[in-house]
């Protein structure tokens, strides 16, 4: 029988990446995203269409009420900062206590699962700017699900595994396509137009860009004019 | 200027009389409640009438989506058990990672507030059933704390205060009647009648009597005959 995990998962380049990652390891992929009044709710539009394509068993999206963490630019009415990347301290699009809050629920499924591994796409790119992705936090994350959970107390060896978590756009990308990965589908824009197309000059999509850019390869995404 | 604490609060016995113990150590009580599919949707509806009553600044009601976490009493459609307490094992009325996840809401609203205290009023008659009541899990999430946020990076030192942890049921109402906790503004049972009256014969209604006896006090609530 094959090991299950879950896999947090957006829609995005870092988290289909690491769906793949998952599947190399033999596990059969649990896909889990959230709907946390993102403002680019097309990127859960993607991940619905895209989730079975990429090789999913199955694909929960959970309602997350985030009233009470107002000011990030995802979820409030703040302009998406563009063209001007924030190379210092914590971005805005930061949301309190996101990541705890998102391996909170991932745990809950791998319980009812009876799944031991939960996959998530944070990298080095991200933890400048936001504490919740860097490797001590991860790690604290895992001792906490062994103690949290019955199956934890009964046994059950919870591994949080953050695969992307040293490597760069550029080696996330070439990993990906080492495994076979359509990056078509993927979704990465914070912005896109009302047709679903990308803008090319948000801080995601310019991201995005510069990796592929980094191992000289063509982003197959069509991008707005 | 008085300190803030997030409280999580169920409108029962143990965490109003937590949030009493917060006010007597100087903070100021922000109520957390969570809307999570129980069946005993009186608790909130009480939650909201008391939490101004006994004292909160605020209370927020969240809701959580549990479709991932079925199988438990108090969201599925299963009996819940009478006058046959649950002396071994996990009760059917556990709801995987549930203290996790609540607890990664209230760090995120502390974040926005400021707060750098939030209490749980979990004890020692819990976590011999639920693994996310022990003082080791309380511990790993502190940790998890000071970790997963922008606060804890920048210097807040957050504490998870639990001060209900050692004290057996009699001890925590005679705690909360020494603070002058009103026990006519809490709530306990799991199955009460249409018109809001504690049954009296489920797990929770039988904790608080036997409570209540244990010190020779008499529970000022009105049961079903």
């Amino acid at each position: 029988m094959m090991k299950k995990a879950v896999v947090l998962y957006s829609g995005g380049l870092d988290s289909t990446t690491c769906l793949a990652i998952a599947k190399e390891q033999g596990f059969t992929p649990y896909a889990l995203s959230f709907n946390y009044g993102q403002r680019h709710a097309v990127e859960l539009e993607k991940a619905r269409e895209y989730a079975p394509l990429i090789g999913a068993a199955n694909h929960l999206v959970i309602d997350i009420d985030m009233r009470l963490v107002g000011g990030s630019a995802l979820t409030a009415d703040i302009e998406v900062p563009k063209d001007a990347a924030q190379d210092h301290g914590i971005p805005i699009t930061y949301v309190p206590a996101r990541n705890t809050i998102f391996l909170s629920f991932a745990l809950g499924w791998a319980e009812v699962l009876g799944a031991g591994n939960i996959f998530i796409g944070v990298n080095a790119l991200d933890y400048s700017g936001y504490p919740d992705c860097r490797p001590e936090f991860i790690r604290a994350f895992q001792t906490l699900a062994n103690l949290a959970t019955k199956a934890g107390v009964e046994g059950q060896d919870y591994r949080i595994q953050a695969p992307l978590i040293d490597l760069t756009k550029g080696e996330i990308i070439r990993r990906g396509l080492d495994l076979g990965v359509d990056y078509r589908l993927t979704h990465s824009c914070y912005d896109p137009t009302p047709a679903g197309l990308s803008c090319g000059h948000c801080d995601s999509c310019r991201l995005r860009l510069k990796g592929f850019a980094e191992i000289n390869q063509e982003d197959p995404l069509t991008y707005a004019a």
